[in-house]
Parts: structure tokens; C-alpha cells; sequence
């Protein structure tokens, strides 16, 4: 987990938000944030950017859990409840994989268990080059 | 424009990106970023939570225009190009509109004018209280 | 399980595919597809158009089956694996569903059982007339 | 445009459906299909799965247009509004296109001109084997 662990730190944005890995392994990861005011949209409710900031946090950190660089290349987010407040956790799980492209179900879930959000996500897997470690 | 401009402005997160909206009218909206280090991801480049964030930023606002509170439900995103400086310009266009749902496609482009991610947005839009403003 | 099954045999493009239901319930349903030459496209795979109404048939049954009618608003398929032949299976799985709006997930496995396809679909839920069954 | 009618020609499903190739050129197709009671779904309006096939056929078209056999790896379709009779016709633009992947739009239209559906697709693009045509 350690280079997992060093992956998901080097990520700028997930850092700003706020998004802390809780636990990652080869196509698995999950991340939870505390919801802050600056999460929130017009509607006082929490921003679908940031439901889907948090879901492709852990999108990332699967996807790239296997020593080969992970770009996402498409990616759809539902939006099933509005949230205000609390802890949102998110978890991925890997649907697929191939040599070039892999796909990755998430789900947002807020702190009473509920489902608030589900996220799919595609990877193109660039050729590991030689010199990366 | 000015109530798109105080909705927009009530948009903690998309405060706190840096986003600033340039355009706004019945079903249409654009905005724009200037990229920062804050933006990046573990591979240094424009993250695909900042795109999703930038073309939402104007979805909200372009769906949200006609006085009636439009939630989003479901949005999705294609990555074309990575980017890793510069200015990004997201715009809004409205595919769709009925009394409940509505749908909208949104395009970033770069500073030289290249399509970099396409994304649609739907709403759903709710009564209008009579209270509220 | 009754008047599912007569919804499912009104739809007259999934009999004219050879679509069999196999289950339905509250928020579920599975059925299969026995592949043909007519379900192929121009590479001699199974047509994407072919996975995509496999799966709009359960999703439909699902999504119909509390006696309130569905109407699909979105929908989107991920292709994981090439099929050329044998029996496609899909099931239906709900999400989550509110007064107005439900969401399905649908997963499509071939013949040894492995999941070549995931679809994921939304409905929009309109009042049941007094008047319709 | 002749090697694109041919590769049309032989999509047994898109044949099967009715659907007929007005025009075609470097990433480019359109397709027409006239609404017969074979295409309807449980609620008597043209099933999704018929919607999503027709812009799937110039989807296909479009994306094989190069010479380079191309895999669909994602597609998702919004609905608009139902359609009971008439001829819909489809119409696909490329939005981006690289070594490896390429993106397409498709709007469906009634005989009104009226734009009923929306269908994003992504392919994959195979190296050409050197044997193969």
C-alpha cells in the first residue's frame, strides 16, 4: 500500500479538498471526507463536484494500483440524495481489466450507510515505460 | 444576469477552485480557470475532478437560470486531451428542456481553442416554492 | 410475477430480438439471449445495440414493476469483452428509487459466467393515472 | 464512400432493424429508420434499445471510417422525448480522435427536426493488421 499511499499524497487536488485514503490495494481503494462549507453549491447542499472529486480520488488510486499509468478517460456520475453535512466515504471496486483499458464502479455512501452517489469510470493503461519505477 | 451572478457567487466550491463565471442567460453559461498547482493530479495534470467542476460550474448555472431550482441527477464526462497549464473555458448549451428534466452539453476547451473534454449534465427541476425568492 | 411478465411480452422489440424474461420481482429482473447471426454487427461480434437492449429489457421490468409507470431518461453501457456466440444473461439490480426518479444497475455475463457488459440506467416515474390498472 | 457501405451493409443487426445509410465520409455518418410497430416498447413509444441501435449503426460508421477497425468501449444515450411513428433520423460528429480513441456525437431527430435523443460513444481503435484489408 505504501506506493499507493504515495500516489494518492502527490494528488494536489484531493489534498485541497480534503480526501483522506483510508485503505488501497490492487484495484481496490477507499477515501472519505468530512463535508466543510467549502463543499457546498448554491443550493447549500454538497457540490456534485465534490461527490464526484471524491469518487474519482479512489478511481485513481485503483486504477493505478498495478505499476501501470491509469488515465481516465471517461467517467459518469448518479446523483441519488442531497447531502449537507457529515462524513461521505467512497469505495472502488474494479469491473474490468485488460491490457489497455479497465473500468471501475464507486460508491458514495454518507455516514448512516445510504448510497448518495454511484460513479463508473474508464482507464486507458499507458505501457509501463522503463525507466518509471 | 445579476441573478445568475449572485447564484453563481453563492457557489462555495466553485469559489474556492478559483472559477469565474463570464457569461450567463436563459440556458446558457460560460466560465473559465486559470490552472494552478492545486489542479493538478499525481500525474501533473489538469485533474479530471477540476474539469468535472469546471463544466458543472456553468451546468448549475445555465440549469438554474430560469428561476426554477434545477438538481442535477446524473452527469458524465469524456477526457480528450490532458492539460497542464493555462486558461480553461467551460460553456453550457442546453440540449433539452421540459417542466421536470432538462439536459445540457457542456465543452472545455484549452487556451488555443481545442475541445480538451466534452461533458452532459441532466436536472431535474422542481417546483418552484412560492416562498422562496 | 403475473403482470410483469404480460409487460415484458407488450414490449415488441425485445420478442422481435428473441429476449426471454427468466425472473422479475419488486425492483428486479433477468433474462436471456440466445445469440443468432442477426444479433451481429459489421466485426462478427455481438452487436453493441444487441447488449444495450438486453439490457434495457430487464431495466425495464425492474423499473415498471411497482405499478407506476417508467419512463427511461438516461442510460449508458461500458463493453468490457467481445462476444461472438452462446447464451447472454442480464439481471437488473435497483440502486435506489424516490417518488419521482429510480436508478438500475445491469450486468450482462456470457455463457461461463463472466461479465462482458455493465449498464447502468435512470427513470423518470410518472404519476399512476387513476384510471390505468 | 463505398468501403462504408459495404462495412454497413454486412452490421446483420443494424440490417435486421431497418435501418438504411444515407451518407457517410471521414468520420461522418447518417442514418435513417422509419418507426414500425416492431420497434415499440411496453409503453407503445419506440423502444430506448431502437433509439440507442440507430445512433449505435452511424456511430459504427463514423468511427470505422478510417480504415482502423474500431471497438465501441462506452456509450451512453439521453431521452428527450418519446416518439411514436415517423422517420427518426441519425447523425453522428466526431469530437475528438487520437491514436488509441476516438470520441462521437449523435443527435436523433423526428420528422419534425425536433432532436429526441443525445448519444455520446467512444471506440477503441485496433492497429490495422497488415493482412487485413
Amino acid at each position: 500500500m505504501e506506493d499507493m499511499v504515495a500516489f494518492f499524497e502527490s494528488d494536489a487536488f484531493a489534498q485541497y479538498l480534503g480526501i483522506e485514503l483510508m485503505e488501497a490495494s490492487e484495484g481496490r481503494a477507499k477515501a472519505r471526507l468530512e463535508v466543510k462549507q467549502i463543499h457546498l453549491n448554491s443550493h447549500k447542499t454538497v457540490h456534485g463536484g465534490v461527490l464526484f472529486a471524491l469518487a474519482d480520488a479512489v478511481f485513481a488510486v485503483a486504477s493505478n494500483s498495478y505499476g501501470t499509468a491509469a488515465l481516465a478517460i471517461h467517467a459518469d456520475i448518479s446523483y441519488f440524495k442531497a447531502v449537507t453535512e457529515g462524513i461521505l466515504t467512497a469505495e472502488a471496486q474494479e469491473l474490468s481489466r485488460s491490457k489497455k483499458l479497465a473500468n471501475y464502479s464507486i460508491k458514495i455512501s454518507d455516514d448512516r450507510g445510504n448510497v448518495v452517489s454511484a460513479f463508473q469510470g474508464m482507464v486507458y493503461r499507458k505501457e509501463k515505460s522503463p525507466v518509471q519505477k
